[in-house]
């Protein structure tokens, strides 16, 4: 080997302690943001304010906070809250609940999160897919409709928002973040799809003014509770409502035309609820065709800590209900928390929303509100209406503070198809077609991961839908697993580079020579395959069985540059490679394994059992080797 | 880009077709050893000749049998006879079942596996592991004791044989040993280690020859109830228990010591029976505090096909017991047919084994015995007594045939304690104090995870010992998923390398640039956290934020060397990440990307956003068009 004793070699000698590996791998498992990094250089005063800062964000902006920022927040502010009154009543109305809840849910959290959230750009309310999503469970689970216990259920409804914001919190605090990795993009899409396809089918109550409809989710049920009470449809409800739903529609069109008159469009629900209101009471709505949302109270959240249920019979539902839809929530949020501050280049922190989310879940359930969070469509509106800081949510609550407290009664004459009109409209931007296209055309498996959501949704229930799709996206990540790439590399002529032999063509072989690349982690897994494979991979080899010539395969080079981990099972797996070709004749040799493999490697003895003068750096000193050590043994035959 | 038109580019048009991406995905998947792959050149009468010898192998090695194979099968058949007797009637007691359907359970399933298996070392029976985990199923799934419902809990160990059988074979055809995978070496271990222990333990029963005991399996349990009863203790029984427990450990240690007279320690077992019996039978040990086994009937198996029991109630205990019992003894026999295929340079089909294994118990099933598998102390025999085919299985099949016919009443005075030294001997071999040890000292999280088992087994039941391994291992190959490992890459000085800057020391770096490596697939489970893994990296790159200068952060190249698939979430993230880039002013190139990431990337027009001319076959090349650029737009400035 003398020849490249010059060459870099693999160091064998360095050893992290125990402490060091785990600690490095908790440290990304749970800290992959680094959230405390810069901390060492400070006091420990100091240490104590950043991390006060960290965990309440409201004291790192709050001292910075300007009269320009207000002016923008108030201006965000006014706007979002012109949202948040129709869509706090409708999405009450799709979750079952009177509409009261829909506003009391727009006036606690907000402030809550303001204090606590780290997105700038977040508006707090109320989303369609969870209200429905907790309506189905809270219903099917327990067998309780509004109409037959109003208040078990809306209690329920308190009690699954304490458990999602404890849920929420803990998975903060516990920095498990990582939990909602496993919810891709491809199965909310699909998800939302599916359900706002659902609810836009549902709002035909709305539309067509009927009495009785069902509980149920599913396509068969709500196609048959449309056509099914045919005598109650209502004409002069559906006329209104297709007038609302194409002002609407226009207004939205308008915006995209001329993305400055955003806020025409934002406040359109509002004009729609207010007109509606208006023409309902002053043509008597209600006694001709047209149903009304009927008496709201005046006054700010009741305190509802006392009314949460934990006993045994509905402790189980509102568990499951909470838990099931405040994952849904985390992941929409956080989603569009993480887009929006993109735009604006800012960071957000995960681990630490959720940990707001989850307060203001928890404050929530206390004041009589249901589940919150950050709605894409509220956030955007919030976002283009130019808010700086998350006073804007501020500002919101103190809007609906205002409303609650005096205006509330007005709201009574809202017909109801005006409230559809509002859900329709903002469900349509959720079934992204174009979105179904792309994945069709980028990648099949995650095209049928997402329909597996979408058509779950809409021919089954929600969460059939949701875990379904969950489902297939872990069995495809446990397949990554289970079966890595493996290739053969060859050498480009004219350079020093290994390259996959069927990917790039023209690339050549030294005779008697494989080299294999292995890209992934080797563990229990995929072990059993890997060994399968190279042994494949050795087989396919020419003239690996006839008569010993030159060209017969004699040494084998494993390329562990992608390797970035292995377990007991994999390294009993290279023990076995080894054996196997060794029983052939074929030497075998390993390039740049990385410091983690090398450390296990070593202390289990394989290093020692392939002979650290086998182990390179690169493809190119393996082969240099290998050559070196023919030539020696042909030059000491020649001597002989 | 002139001055490196010359050197290697990545391929950016070559498709696959869909159809071709999810064939080979298919096969890598389902068919890792490629059974069918030298068909293709033969005619179709052999091709079909081929596929029954593929499935059915005693068609292959049967016409090719000679009398010298005859001779060492035959020798060998009657060795693992003479240990099938004692390990027969042993394992059936320790399932709580009649001595004779042990006896019954090694002779059909032997002659169906010498038709179906594939492995040449492999010697049938039942093993001590599944044997107890039935009964502790059947037993606590049921409260069904073979005391108070003799029939029942036999039947339910026939009908659990059956669902075992039609598993497995179900696995073996749709080739779904990739389940097999997820039972890690390091699990197995420990279950058997723990199992081994919870079985020494309850052979005390037999040792101090007690007439009550526990059916639970935990260690408090039966410690309890060996001491709890210590009225029933019989110092005969113990005695004798020491004398025949000294015979077997010396037997095996002179097997250690001179590994020519394994038969010493093969035939010991059956000596022990058979001198323990002749000595009951002399001084009447039924009366003197030495129990035994009692009536064994004379016959064949009776046919059993009708006491299956497939009514609701029992149905499920019935299938439950079975698959996960049958998932034990695949785990288990896949592994002993594999390491002693290894021993012989030879190769096992993990899924053609399954399908053997599932005809064999569907065919026990049908003849009153229950679960078989290929357990390890009698394939070892097999080995060393120098078989050379399935057909020793057959020899051992008919020198239990004859048993059954002529002799089987005489074995009716064997004392239990016989049975129970024979089954503590074999099982101190399963408690591998060694690689408990070497687990420790090569990976934490393994031993941790053999340590769950162990401990789970032991303490706790055998399900919830499995289970919660299992779980571990998972969650470990998850979290492998979901964080995988990026690096930062320098230079080697002297070479056109590229390594971990954390591994190896002195690396140069360019200024302005960095070199990150991504090693695994990138798709939903992580591309959030590589998104803020990268933006990290870059933050910790000097003085990305101040003036501008030649130091500053201006190109950073994606290493995808190791990046072997990527999903809809990783492309996403992809455009992210070169929008958050961009922000800050820094290009973005990518090295050395795979075929299939290729292929995605275009599809999804990332590789247009990008620019063809920053997609390089090796990180010099990109290092090299960055120089080249910098210089041309200096020279550039000089101009103006």
């Amino acid at each position: 080997m003398g020849t490249i004793a010059n060459h870099p070699k693999v160091n064998l000698t360095k050893n992290r302690t125990f402490g060091q590996a785990i600690g490095s791998d908790l440290k990304e498992t749970f800290f992959p943001d680094n959230p405390f990094g810069g901390f060492k250089k400070l006091s420990p005063g100091l240490r104590v304010w950043y991390c006060l800062q960290y965990y309440i964000p409201i004291l790192e902006w709050g001292p910075k906070y300007t009269f320009s920022y207000f002016r923008s927040d108030l201006l965000a502010g006014l706007t979002i809250a012109s949202l948040a009154i129709p869509q706090g009543i409708s999405y009450a109305r799709l979750a079952g609940l009177p509409p009261i809840i829909g506003l009391y849910s727009s006036f606690v959290p907000p402030l809550i999160y303001a204090v606590f959230g780290s997105s700038k750009n977040l508006a707090v309310g109320t989303v369609a897919a969870a209200s429905l999503l907790l309506a189905s469970l809270i219903q099917s689970g327990d067998d309780i409709t509004y109409a037959a216990n109003p208040e078990l259920y809306i209690n329920l409804f308190f009690t699954a928002a304490f458990f999602t914001g404890v849920m929420q919190a803990a998975l903060g605090f516990l920095r498990l973040g990582i939990l909602i990795d496993f919810l891709s993009r491809s199965t909310i899409t699909g998800f939302m799809g599916g359900t706002a396809c659902i609810i836009i089918l549902q709002q035909m109550k709305g539309m067509l003014g009927m009495t009785h409809f069902t509980t149920k989710t599913d396509l068969i049920s709500v196609l048959h509770a449309i056509f099914h009470n045919r005598h109650e449809w209502k004409w002069q409800s559906f006329v209104l409502g297709i007038c609302f739903l194409l002002f609407l529609l226009l207004s939205k069109h308008l915006k995209e035309k001329m993305p400055k008159l955003f806020w025409v469009s934002a406040i359109a629900p509002l004009l729609v609820v207010v007109l509606g209101g208006l023409f309902a009471f002053l043509v008597k709505g209600e006694d001709h065709g047209i149903p009304i949302v009927g008496e709201l109270k005046k006054g700010l959240n009741p305190i509802s800590i006392g009314h949460l249920t934990f006993q045994g019979k509905h402790l189980s539902v509102a568990l499951k209900a909470g838990v099931l839809s405040g994952f849904l929530a985390l992941a929409e949020g956080i989603a569009v928390g993480r887009s929006l501050a993109m735009l604006k280049d800012e960071q957000i922190d995960g681990n630490k929303e959720m940990i707001a989310y989850g307060l203001m879940n928890i404050a929530g359930s206390f004041t009589s509100c249901y589940l919150t969070t950050g709605p894409f469509s509220k956030s955007a509106v919030n976002y283009h209406a130019g808010c700086k800081t998350q006073f804007s949510n501020v500002v919101m609550s103190i809007c609906i503070m205002l409303v609650l407290l005096f205006l509330a009664p007005l709201f009574k004459f809202t017909p109801l198809v005006a409230l559809s009109t509002i859900i329709i409209v903002a469900m349509i931007g959720l079934i992204e077609i174009h979105e179904f296209k792309r994945l069709f055309k980028v990648d099949k498996f995650d095209f049928i991961v997402c329909m597996s959501a979408f058509i779950g949704v809409l021919m089954f229930t929600m969460v059939i839908g949701l875990s379904v799709s969950v489902g297939l996206s872990l069995i495809r990540a446990l397949i990554y697993v289970a079966r890595p790439k493996t290739c053969k590399l060859g050498n480009i002529p004219g350079t020093d580079l290994y390259r996959d032999v069927k990917q790039y063509t023209g690339t050549s072989d030294m005779p008697g020579v494989l080299v294999l690349q292995l890209g992934s982690p080797i563990y229990f897994a995929n072990a059993g395959y890997l060994r399968e494979r190279i042994s494949r991979w050795v087989e396919n080899e020419p003239n690996n069985r006839g008569d010993k010539n030159d060209e017969d395969l004699q040494f084998v080079v494993l390329e562990m540059g992608g390797v970035t981990a292995i377990d007991n099972s994999g390294i009993g797996m290279l023990f076995e490679v080894q054996k196997i070709l060794e029983k052939k004749g074929i030497k075998i040799a390993m390039t740049n394994p990385r410091q983690e493999v090398v450390e296990k490697l070593v202390a289990a003895e394989f290093v020692k059992s392939l002979g650290e003068e086998w182990i390179f750096v690169s493809i190119k000193d393996a082969i240099y080797a290998w050559s070196y050590k023919l030539q020696e043994s042909s030059n000491k035959t020649e001597e002989v």
